[in-house]
């Protein structure tokens, strides 16, 4: 058994935040003429659009006399202050005072601004309004595929990144919170399971793995054939299943995760699905069950957060079936004190078996 | 552009509490025979009458087994608790423990009272228990000349005594969150702002205003007419709009504040009305349009309210437009501390001009 | 008068908690197939039956993930958790890890399990996992004896064990709060009331009481008689109101409290009455009085509460009919640091005369 995976993680209640990172507010869909609210790490932000329809996202707190600007409106590709009337650009800068005689050019009245990018009909916050970004958004692979039907869906878990991101990546949780729908309890059988760590991700390779048991593998895989099963996590917050069953199916679920607060993550997801079933049929068969499941995840998590808040820390003791859990605990910790070494370096490996 | 008004004003969440001072605790004719709690600074306080009628307040709690002596009733003039029936008169003596052989004289019995003065139909208490009262309660001026209308009237905000104090006596934001009903954003002209800041007041008077534009203006005055306007704030709590529009009309808006707690702010207004239109007729035209112009103010400051917790700090950037916020909050800042100076001393003045 | 009752009790709001003692945490038939949860000094614990129908009681959190082991199920006598199937048993020792490769038989995977008693139809639990029992729990008098009529009832208060304790056994507050129904403030006599203090315990004795006025005492004993009651306090939490009314009428209200929760307690009462009233006629008589009284004073400390928390802190100041509170406090206060002294040493005693 190795030993690499811390088996005790006891922290108290301050999850990390990785805040120089890019993260999804909202799809581009959300934001049309009116500015809409959000938050990241529990700091309240405006997104609006300006005359050329480009997002912008400032601090939702207008620095004259602190009320929200998402209660404002959009005039002249500007944001409006609803109290009195305050108009500020994308940028932040304050580009109107009405009553004042002449024009306010002066920092002090500026808003504070967040790097904004929109791609992929998503709009991507640069967390850290005080330095320039220095990456680029995370790209959902397949998603304009062609023979791919892609489903793009929002959930929401009152849990941490890392909570949601180790509960979507986690396969023995499945036969019992998900008992039935997915995997179930009996006739287990063994499978490899090969976990490398990178300086910036964690991939977890399933070797040996049948085809799902149940309703949801009957469906997508009417012909049986081999399992190619992959988890993964990206920092700053990127989980990824993929799948594929013989030569014919691809899943790949890929999804970006948001910590709206500490124990408050909106997921992201872009499911891009190649199978023998047609994706017009695909989606009202399995939208329900998918739902359903996350359903099950989001209330067992919530009630994780409400015991973690009772008993004022976050104590989670690991077996070596925790195969990614830790690892990503391990990545976000070191992302957030800006400590990841050599992207380049190679991974540690480690094999487990496991009784799925 | 002067700059003697600071700029940025930024505070932790403890805004200014003057506790040697008056407060208005309830009307006359809320307080008849049963006890009616309130609170000051968010300390609870109960109301009741003696035999004779004359108004007490004491500190919501019996000395005895801590219950709130509110939930009690008056019998023979004084205060019983609920509980075990300690009675007590308004000064805070214990006068009568039941089961007890023998009177309880004794100090360690006691309630604690605060001074209490009836005026004008209205109870108003010293906030300092500790100490006697080194003043009179404000007189609120008009409220009973013959040929003027009368209307007593309360709201309440969840805001600090500094924010609604500012935000009655502020004129920019009138066009826009209550556009349309008072003032408008189009067309705006040039007028004289003399701001006069004296040891516990601070005075603005506004030159060369026209008739207020819209409804109202036309309701109260249908000749049209010279307008002479002043805002003016009294320490601890008063603030004052008065209106003269051409000789035949005469407006003043007189209110007192009281911080029930540091984020809830009661206003006792008494609105004193000379015009043309006459007394029954200006009630049901007037008053729908004061209570959602209040509505509005109320709405923005709860708002303000709940930014400012949610950041942990008050910050506020003014600019020479915010005429009497910044100098309000300086005066609550020093009579907090009890360093006014010498009152007798010239105002300092200052002129702005502002487009309205 | 004995001074020997502090006159005034303030403190923080750490209400003293005694962890090395018993509390019931439910009736035996409240625990049946299902587990079922509860909280002890506002812990959560879980409780469920093993296949042998043997209580156990484990902290409400599973090692792994921290979630709430009683969302499980019992699975063939060991408790399941809902998240990833681990298995426990009474003890707390983790049985069966699913996909775990062989058992786990680690330390680091079991949960913190509580001692238990099930006794007279009640589970109890020692609210110290770290220590063993040195007691066993109390044994409440007469339940099963000939010719009684036992009435088993739980009823709860916002509010500490020592307020609890105080108001079940002070007789001052019940011709006021409980006025008409019980006693009355009318046509005081005066009676002689002894308290002895020992190592563990507090008496009073209650000399000379008349049958008690009301409905209450008409039904009880129709024909009058020489009354004796005794208030007992025993450590760590049990109040004891025993009554004699000539020869027939026995009364014994014997009630465990436990604390849910600092300021959250649950008295558990078993009241054995002897009388000249047939049970089946007392039950619907007595029952509506009795609720209607716990409801009175359910309320009053639940204001007592709420007021105590708004001050932060617990000021009682008391006099000399204030027999038992008092003591109360300090035996748990003494009890809680484990310095309760010789055990066997005689009590002090006290006669005051009460007003009743």
């Amino acid at each position: 058994m190795s030993t690499e995976a811390p088996e005790i993680t006891k922290q108290l209640l301050t999850p990390p935040r990785v805040r120089r990172a890019w993260y999804i507010l909202c799809r581009s869909d959300e934001l049309g003429k009116a500015p809409i609210p959000r938050t990241l790490f529990g700091d309240p932000i405006v997104l609006f659009r300006d005359a050329e329809g480009t997002a912008g996202a400032l601090v939702d707190r207008c620095p004259h006399r602190s009320v929200p600007l998402s209660g404002g409106d959009v005039v002249q590709g500007t944001l409006r202050c609803p109290y009195h009337g305050w108009r500020f650009a994308p940028d932040g800068a304050c580009v109107h005072i009405p009553a004042l005689i002449g024009l306010s050019d002066r920092a002090v009245h500026a808003a504070t601004a967040y790097p904004v990018r929109e791609r992929q009909g998503y709009i991507w916050c640069w967390a850290d309004p005080t330095s320039p970004p220095q990456t680029e958004p995370w790209s959902f692979r397949l998603s304009s595929e062609p023979g791919y039907t892609v489903v793009q869906r929002e959930v929401r878990a009152q849990a941490t990144i890392h909570a949601v991101a180790e509960n979507a990546l986690d396969v023995p949780h499945t036969a019992f919170l998900h008992g039935g729908l997915f995997r179930n309890d009996a006739d287990r059988q063994p499978i490899q399971c090969v976990v490398q760590r990178y300086a910036d991700h964690v991939e977890c390779e399933y070797v040996g793995e049948s085809r799902p048991e149940g309703i949801v593998g009957r469906l997508l895989s009417p012909s049986g054939g081999v399992v190619t099963h992959f988890d993964r996590f990206y920092l700053p917050s990127i989980v990824e299943v993929e799948y594929r069953i013989g030569d014919e199916n691809h899943i790949l679920v890929n999804a970006a995760l948001t910590p709206a607060d500490d124990f408050d993550t909106v997921l992201h997801a872009v499911v891009a699905v190649r199978t023998r079933v047609p994706g017009w049929l695909l989606r009202p068969l399995v939208m329900p069950f998918a739902l359903r499941i996350f359903g099950q995840d989001a209330k067992i998590l919530a009630q994780q957060t409400e015991i973690m808040h009772r008993f004022e820390e976050q104590r989670f003791v690991s077996t070596e079936l925790d195969l990614l859990g830790p690892h990503i605990l391990k990545l976000l910790q070191r992302a957030e004190r800006d400590d990841l070494g050599d992207l380049q370096r190679p991974p540690t490996r480690r094999e487990i078996t496991m009784l799925v």
